[in-house]
């Protein structure tokens, strides 16, 4: 086994402490990376205090990170010593199921492996995430990271951009479309500036107004003010699609009502039953979805996409050591937009 | 005004009554229909069973019927005393609306007319059904009905037909597609009449091998029973629409899981508030949708449609007067698959 340095939850606090982690020898399609940038996202936060008395069970978080390769097992061709790489939510796949097979891992039928606290397919482990100095991940679920995209705004990408990058996609959000963006966090940012570069008549929605500026500096052409009846009346079936990133429970019918005839609410900001009137639906023909992270082909195409465009997210980069304070002000929706550990202070015995 | 007779719900008693009622004269743009056949379809079951303690409200149901024109109104060009018509249950719009002027009449954003327990436009009165042997209806919301078309098969075209037709086109199905019809009822037969005249690849799903003949009998190419556990996981993720016809609250789960990626569950068989587990959305990138009624031009494509391929309804015609014996028994599901009302009993006075 490998020893590498990483933040992990014991069960027993809501505190993550550093500690010494293994990580398993390289398998021949294996890469070891160095993990320079770990993105945090609301499933982390979910993770580290959403499991009560779950006490024990080792989880370190993360699944949005880019780093070097540092070492490869003898069947890896695909990538090199040195090599920028980023690593998204899933690890594995059974690679035989249909939803595999159509490039959609993340899908998988037998459950894709999940990056943390997940279930490694050859071994059992519980997989450790990314909120560590060291990765081993097979080459097929590490991705070349654009040179012209920046490490650490390019981490959550591969959560947080695969994740909206997915529906506008499958929804076919192009030039023509309308499209609105519920919810101006890391998702959401994301969504917005993906679907101005993909030509769509882009709005954001958000509870206050005080949101116009971020939503202009992201390319919007407008500001939809939910607590606002005027605001959201005047936006009624406007969009084709409504990409609504909030992340927590809240009531659909307000955002249905926004679909244009036809059109699509794209919920994913929270997991969970959600209840909708079937007469938001009916009116409109309006459809309700969701999405979450992506397959392999639509990874590399988003990544190919945000090194054309330039697109990274907004972050604010802190030392690893300050993974708590940005769990704690991520539940306070306190972050413009993401947050993004360095783990570079990793780097020595652990205290 | 003029009188007719029909059958009335008094609100005291959920038997309806025999009794003579009020037509208003007609309009500029009205035609008199002399009503031959009524569909009795599950809206007016809930109408006439649902209403506790309505006391007093005349309630005469009947929203999707054929007859003959009897008179016309001074501005009537399209219509000639004689001509055999068809009438959904939707009688008027505001005509101004962005839904009304894309011709999606039964989205009306000032709401449609109702055809019964509607608010006339005009007068302020309440519509009184086409369970009667005359109906007033204004001229843009008649149908010519289609000389190859049985009048008494054609009846429930105009709402349970239309209410199928509308999702099966705006979701694009056609000879590529993977059609499953959940629910052998009025909706349901016709859904799977259309989907394998559209060119569908059409399976019926039902709670009972027994319905095998019936999905046979309607083209379809196979039947999915729903309560063998084998044969749901045998058709997972393999439609690119599952029309949900059934009309009884149930988990939406299970059908969800048989929609292929990136296809759609349509919800059609009951309104209310449905709740779904976003995975099973997320998972796929599944849709759910609704419908119900269709727009004008929507509801003339499907009646030529029908004309060209030889397309009504399945039904069991029965003398006007046994009416509540035919509510009875949709209740318990006991027709296959529509009830039919020949209304030419209530010629002469009223008994």
């Amino acid at each position: 086994m490998r020893t590498t340095t990483g933040w992990q939850a014991d069960g027993s606090t809501t505190t993550l402490r550093r500690t010494q982690l293994k990580r398993r020898d390289l398998r021949p399609d294996d890469l070891a990376v160095r993990v320079d940038y770990c993105g945090v996202c609301h499933t982390d936060l979910h993770a580290v205090r959403g499991h009560d008395g779950e006490a024990g069970r080792p989880l370190v978080p993360g699944h949005e990170f880019t780093g070097v390769v540092t070492e490869t097992g003898p069947a890896v061709t695909g990538f090199s010593v040195g090599d920028p790489v980023a690593v998204g939510n899933i690890v594995d796949s059974c690679g035989e199921c249909p939803m595999c097979r159509a490039g959609q891992e993340n899908f998988c039928h037998a459950f894709p492996t999940l990056t943390y606290d997940g279930l490694d397919r050859q071994d059992g482990s519980t997989t450790l995430g990314g909120y560590s100095r060291e990765y081993v991940v097979r080459d097929r679920f590490a991705y070349p990271l654009p040179a012209a995209l920046d490490p650490a705004a390019a981490a959550p990408l591969l959560c947080a951009g695969v994740t909206v990058w997915e529906p506008l996609r499958s929804l076919g959000v192009g030039p023509d479309s309308r499209v609105a963006v519920a919810g101006l966090g890391g998702l959401g940012h994301l969504a917005a500036k993906f679907a101005v570069a993909l030509g769509a008549r882009t709005s954001v929605i958000s509870r206050s107004p005080d949101k116009a500026d971020d939503a202009r500096r992201l390319g919007a052409h407008d500001l939809i003010v939910s607590t606002d009846p005027d605001s959201m009346a005047g936006a009624r079936d406007r969009f084709d699609v409504v990409i609504d990133t909030i992340s927590a429970p809240h009531d659909l019918g307000p955002y249905l009502r926004l679909v244009a005839m036809d059109g699509t609410l794209s919920h994913l900001g929270h997991l969970g039953p959600v209840t909708v009137e079937t007469i938001d639906l009916l009116i409109g023909r309006k459809k309700l979805s969701s999405a979450g992270s992506g397959g392999r082909p639509g990874t590399a195409a988003m990544l190919a996409f945000c090194a054309e465009q330039g697109i990274t997210a907004d972050i604010e980069l802190l030392p690893s050591a300050r993974v708590n304070e940005a769990l704690d002000r991520l539940a306070h929706n306190d972050v413009r937009y993401r947050f993004v550990l360095d783990l570079s202070d990793l780097d020595g015995d652990v205290g």
